[in-house]
């Protein structure tokens, strides 16, 4: 959760004054998203989410995820839309801040996801796969192998604050990966963090993906391994096979894994636990005195690394073949 | 801000369907409020404000709040109506906490507060103290000066970390209060947290008031003591004499001060200044680690105490005699 940035009342009439939504009647701050300030925005017009962009996210790449959510609703992908001001843009600033206005999207995310909400998830990825190809904007992935290293770094000293043991571990698995992290998957748009509080649910349907911050191009099958990991894990970091195989079976309803991406989704599936595991631990070690931010625990992605690692193949996550 | 709790779902789907507002559409947590969890909850009829009671607010009260929001609307106060199960009842229980429905309020909370909005809310106040004078139910302001002590004694061994000093400061002026506090002043029921996040403004009018869960029975002066520090001062901790005006005959335009209230002003705005310093300097004290609750500064009212310790008069406040 996260609301970093104040916005005046003040400020927020001038701001909404270059737009043609309407007077503001109301606008409250809301617990969801970690990376930005989010406000829930009532104006005579509609609902909106006001998002106010903050240190963490690089605006260079603003125009990136932008740009995809606008691409992504013209191929039937149901995600918030920029709403442009009435210069035809659709990135502001307000409070010292890059600030947008999406469209709000009914729905809620669900806390304790079923193996059909796994199998949704898994439609909506490949949809979401299949409709980014012919986007034109390019964002390499910060956080994929390459990044892993320098976040290792950040928290190694320290690493044992956490758990003790844990910077080895980090090391080794860091090390293998290089040894054979697959290359030459197809690839193209992914989302890299559809976590279920990035996916709504209405009356028992998929109503709309949220969040495109870390989306940027990499292998479709890491974006599985993503899903995988953040999906169909019980709470007690248990794998659900049941869920693991809607999920699956939902991706490839829409679009079929190759051999190639079958046989690397463990290996994808031990990075993006990797990935998860080193991002928390770098908050979790760097949270600030009076945050207003909770980190989220990184030994659970430990536990799901511990998972994976004994996974001889994509089989034993639920894959048909 | 604070959102303490989680809802599921699927709990708030079920907690719904014993209500005749239809069906959730959304939840979101929403970054309001430091005692309790809210979520701003639109469902096929509207939109509605659900709480959930945490640890801090005595169950026992909960009926008092509640029906002084039932009492106050139909005393022509706009304030938050609590909405009523299809048993009739308005208190429930949802993830193992009471919780209420509430309507929603449009409006802004002002950031800046101008002499325009505390001449308006010095109306609304004094409207509210009137709008009370005929409900039934009574509840002991467990903050009064009775409740310092034991604040005091919770705080005084680590006062010294927020600031060296502060300390004996605090025992003399809480000395200094048990001499002269006033008593038989005017009484009623009062707000006692008129703060600006409680104040909604739109089109440049007083929209509203929330958050009635300090409400209590004490002097009516003492309220208007507690806006004159919530009000009237500027972020440099100067006293707007301004503001200072417009709030007294905001308030007098509707209700007049008796002679004794105006004298006891200066030494109620002090008890008032304590009072908020106390309960900043425990939270602050306090604070959980991770918490997701931002403490608010205690040194801000140790500078407004001092101010009223050189009052000589509620003159210096902008009464008009």
């Amino acid at each position: 959760m996260a609301v970093y940035t104040d916005v005046s009342d003040d400020d927020l009439a001038a701001f909404l004054e270059g737009y043609d939504i309407g007077a503001p009647l109301s606008c409250k701050g809301i617990a969801e998203g970690v990376e930005n300030s989010n406000f829930l925005l009532h104006t005579s017009v509609g609902y909106y989410i006001l998002t106010l962009y903050e240190k963490r996210v690089d605006v260079n790449d603003l125009p990136f995820f932008v740009g995809l959510m606008e691409h992504l609703a013209t191929r039937g992908i149901v995600c918030p839309q920029p709403v442009r001001n009435k210069l035809g843009e659709s990135l502001g600033a307000l409070a010292g801040r890059p600030a947008a206005i999406v469209t709000f999207l009914e729905g809620m995310w669900p806390k304790r996801p079923d193996a059909r909400q796994c199998g949704m998830v898994g439609e909506a990825l490949a949809k979401l796969h299949l409709a980014g190809s012919d986007f034109q904007m390019k964002r390499a992935n910060a956080l994929s192998i390459d990044g892993w290293q320098p976040l290792f770094d950040a928290a190694r000293t320290r690493a044992d604050e956490v758990l003790p043991g844990l910077a080895p571990i980090l090391a080794g698995e860091l090390a293998h990966l290089r040894t054979c992290w697959p290359k030459g998957l197809p690839s193209g748009v992914v989302h890299a963090d559809l976590f279920p509080d990035n996916v709504f649910f209405l009356s028992g349907k998929l109503s709309g993906v949220i969040d495109f911050y870390f989306a940027c191009d990499d292998a479709f099958a890491y974006d599985l391994a993503i899903c995988l990991n953040a999906w169909c894990f019980e709470p007690d970091a248990s794998f659900n096979l049941t869920k693991g195989m809607a999920l699956l079976s939902g991706y490839e309803g829409v679009r079929e894994l190759d051999d190639a991406e079958a046989a690397a989704l463990p290996t994808l599936a031990r990075g993006a636990a990797l990935r998860f595991l080193l991002t928390r631990l770098v908050d979790w070690l760097n949270r600030p005195e009076g945050a207003l931010v909770k980190p989220k625990d990184p030994i659970e992605y430990l536990k799901k690394l511990r998972f994976h690692q004994h996974v001889a193949g994509a089989r034993e996550y639920g894959l048909s073949r």
